[in-house]
């Protein structure tokens, strides 16, 4: 089911305006922001008086059924992938991120020669810190990912940081059928139905890539610097197999918080839930005991009477539940982002949160006072999550299928990555991945079929270790272990230049964001490890080049 | 222009038709041969009585002209890449191979999710030496290129030969749009237009080989058994690219005279035809400087009046001429093909040959009577090539412009292969590539617009000793230096596991030829070289695979 969450923030009195799901097909939760200083980073200096934020992302969940079947029927559980990872422009922070933004004319389909209108590819390039070609100046490429490019540019700090120490191009070119970047003139046609849908596909994406900085660099007579790559989420997935495919194009990757092995059955289908429950247990086990033990209250507390009724009540809907389905599905939402943004110190990634947010969602699940029912200390908890400023009056529950979404079209597709929630390890009801059923949704709802073997084929994944010990190199996995998606990534290092980062605190990518002076010990840490792995890949580069001139 | 030369020997008593071309726009050369027995290999043994060849391979070379400009003035010189590499079948050996047909269900597009209609990709296995999952039995697989995969099956008898000590399976997958693996049905419909043959991309085919290997390991739980690529020409250009881009599918790719670099500016245009030039040059300057020479005559004579008719006279053509340029293209062909097949003993690879066969053209010329014109020493030179048994009476050249042969698309879309010859160390007409007249010509013929860089951005090319130095694995590069494709190959090791092995007195991929007592010591040691290393990628892998079960 779709949950669709929207805050929206004025000037320095902001209204919250959260409007909760009821039961739909597939489990969606957006959240958008859309930073205020509406100011393009060329545009006159800092006279805008206004800040509006609204929070835009969007999350695929798995339908959690079995026991509460009867509440959790959804058969179509897309594999869910940082929609949220469509890190937030920060309202006071970093709007000094300057770009220009150009469009580069693509063919739709590199792998065929069907006679197709080509599209505008929109990046982002900042050219100010490049020493250019004469001295071989880096150029450091973002591999955008599923959302608009703009938000990950004032997102990831990381680049924009380190890129004038290695006198660096910033390049953030758009994934295409994201953003501004829409085949077939606008998103309306692009996203019309599977046919002009059907070059929504990564492979695509990275071949844009490897064309668009193969021309740009020709333009800029600029073959000889060596291009770096950097991505989170599915943006890491992208920058770890943009290197592995396109070698001859990018001297590296640091692919961040990158599930590349959530395929098939590579890693448990389990894990993505354990991962998010050990979160809560690690803090407290009464508080994932209680989480548990909530879906049969909520489950029973439907059945009753004036049943839904209450639940509204309980949960401060703004408008009364017609089926518990929406409720769980917003709870279930919750506690993963929580796990994914479970930073050790206060963040506005996805929402306005404190440091260590899980601990204080326990801490209000468990602190409770005596005699609140579990799904008082639900709402308590969860309150954490979806109204820490306290603004929000009452919640509000969108059903909107978006079943147009271009992150839904790429679960249903090529990106099928199993769930399932094991009844014991974690505390979601109880789920087996159902493969059939999971394709029978997609056929229904975007009439294609998914080929759920097909990344593992094009990219790998099996026995990675072996494959890439001694094949490939100059890649980094970062990940956070707090972070659920970091069960699907790579966390072990392969061989000597394709390295596991991993840190015990962290969470979905938070190494590309921008340092802070809250930034904690390892992450500092980690930020340099990174950054003295990229020069060594700068610098062998530049040797063997330098080699070749000599001969 | 096309010429279209067909040779049909029946029994041991054959008869030989040659047609001779006119001029087309086109510069393609067909040889064909189907080799007799047509009894397949499972069938009952040798109660067949009589032997058919023919003769069927398709060449394109540029089109030369320059101060020769009249008289050659095609401007849509295709690249030419081993049409003539389909290797006939030998009437009287190898006929022992024994292989099963099956067919495979593809995707028409794997890059995207269109509703098209899937197809049936034909393949050849071979079970009966694999020695089967429990001892991780490696699987052989050539990567079938331009034509109909039996044509290669007999005729790449070193993988036969090789797989009963590794106790491989045998595997020859065909190449989409040639041979029995027909998109749409049939080739009629294949090859109807650029719409319906815009599927006939080398990534397409590598994916197909992908998901075909992947499939078949997992239905034969085979998931742990070594794959090992073979390929010559086109085909070894698809090994070595597979091995890069699919390293999880494959251990490693033994890659026969595969001109990977003949793309862009890699290698100078001029390098083939170089090649070529010098392969004469080296048995005998004069004769270099006849064949140098008779262009102009060529052209003197055909502006004479009755020019034609004495030239079709002299070089005793079936038909009259209408132009010179089928002859001169006719002339072209022969003395490529003869570089390419310039093996040191006696061989029936495009036609009965002798052994070091430009050696005997170029007696031929400079040994022809006293007072032969240039034209007569010519003439009695290619009959080296076109009439070595002295069986054909007269040549045809027929003007067939095939224009919807596959290799022809797939030049005019990916495989641009600039050509030039240079007026001083060529012996060809003097002609500088025109990527300009060459893009009209496939816009006029095919409806479609190449696209000369795309290969080089999706495989590579540029400085490959730099990128390859760090990255990948497990690749030979062999090659003759005899062969004019060598020239845009790889000639020098690129690190420890990526190797290059030359031979000074080999052709076009012969190490993929079944041994012979012919072989020359150089042979012998060559192939010895390649299974030593193809034993290495093997052991490596399994103790690799061993360490992890240890673990």
């Amino acid at each position: 089911n779709i949950i669709q969450t929207r805050t929206r923030i004025e000037s320095d009195n902001p209204t919250s305006v959260l409007r909760l799901p009821s039961g739909s097909e597939l489990l969606n939760y957006h959240t958008k922001q859309l930073t205020g200083r509406d100011d393009p980073p060329k545009m006159a200096s800092s006279t805008v008086s206004f800040i509006i934020i609204i929070i835009i992302t969007t999350v695929l969940l798995p339908s959690l059924s079995s026991q509460l079947s009867d509440l959790f029927p959804s058969n179509n559980p897309p594999p869910f992938l940082g929609k949220h990872s469509h890190p937030i422009k920060q309202p006071n922070h970093h709007q000094q991120y300057r770009y220009e933004t150009r469009y580069f004319s693509q063919p739709l389909d590199h792998f065929s020669f069907l006679d197709l209108p080509r599209f505008r590819q929109r990046y982002l390039i900042n050219t100010e810190h490049w020493v250019g070609p004469s001295r071989s100046g880096p150029i450091f490429l973002y591999c955008g990912n599923e959302g608009d490019i703009e938000w990950f540019a004032v997102n990831t700090g990381f680049v924009w940081d380190i890129a004038p120490r290695f006198g660096a191009m910033i390049l953030f070119p758009e994934h295409r059928y994201y953003g501004d970047s829409m085949p077939f003139g606008s998103k309306e046609e692009a996203y019309r139905n599977a046919t002009t849908l059907s070059y929504l596909t990564a492979e695509q994406a990275l071949a844009d890539f490897a064309v668009l900085i193969t021309d740009l660099k020709k333009n800029l007579s600029a073959e000889g610097c060596p291009v770096v790559l950097f991505g989170g989420s599915y943006g890491g997935m992208l920058a770890a197999w943009m290197r592995l495919k396109y070698p001859h194009v990018a001297v590296g990757a640091l692919a961040s918080s990158a599930p590349i092995l959530q395929f098939e059955d590579i890693v448990p289908p389990e894990t993505f839930y354990n991962i998010v429950s050990n979160s809560f247990k690690r803090e407290s086990s009464s508080c994932f005991d209680t989480i548990k033990n909530s879906w049969n209250a909520l489950r029973s507390e439907g059945q009753k009477e004036d049943g839904l009724k209450q639940l509204s009540k309980t949960f401060h809907l703004c408008r009364e539940l017609t089926s518990v389905q929406g409720l769980s599905d917003w709870l279930d939402s919750a506690y993963s982002y929580l796990a994914m943004v479970n930073y050790p110190y206060p963040s506005n990634f996805l929402m306005p949160l404190p440091g260590h947010p899980i601990r204080e969602v326990c801490k209000r699940i468990d602190g409770s006072p005596a005699g609140s029912s579990i799904l008082e200390r639900i709402f308590n908890g969860v309150s954490v999550y979806y109204n820490y400023t306290g603004e929000v009056d009452c919640f509000q529950l969108d059903d909107d299928p978006h079943g147009m979404d271009g992150w839904n079209w790429q679960a249903c597709t090529e990106m099928v990555m199993p769930m399932s929630s094991d009844q014991n390890t974690s505390m979601f009801p109880a789920y087996d991945w159902d493969y059939s059923a999971f394709r029978e949704g997609c056929q229904r709802d975007f009439q294609v079929t998914p080929r759920p073997r097909w990344i593992t084929t094009e990219f790998g994944g099996h026995d990675i270790e072996h494959v890439l010990k001694s094949f490939g190199s100059n890649i980094i996995f970062s990940n956070g272990l707090l972070d659920p998606w970091s069960g699907g990534s790579v966390l072990k290092n392969i061989s000597e230049t394709i390295i596991a980062l991993i840190t015990k605190e962290g969470a979905h990518h938070i190494d590309l964001r921008a340092s802070s002076t809250e930034d904690p010990d390892w992450l500092v840490e980690q930020r340099a490890t990174e950054i003295k792995l990229i020069q060594g890949w700068i610098y062998n580069y530049s040797k063997k080049m330098k080699a070749t001139f000599e001969i």
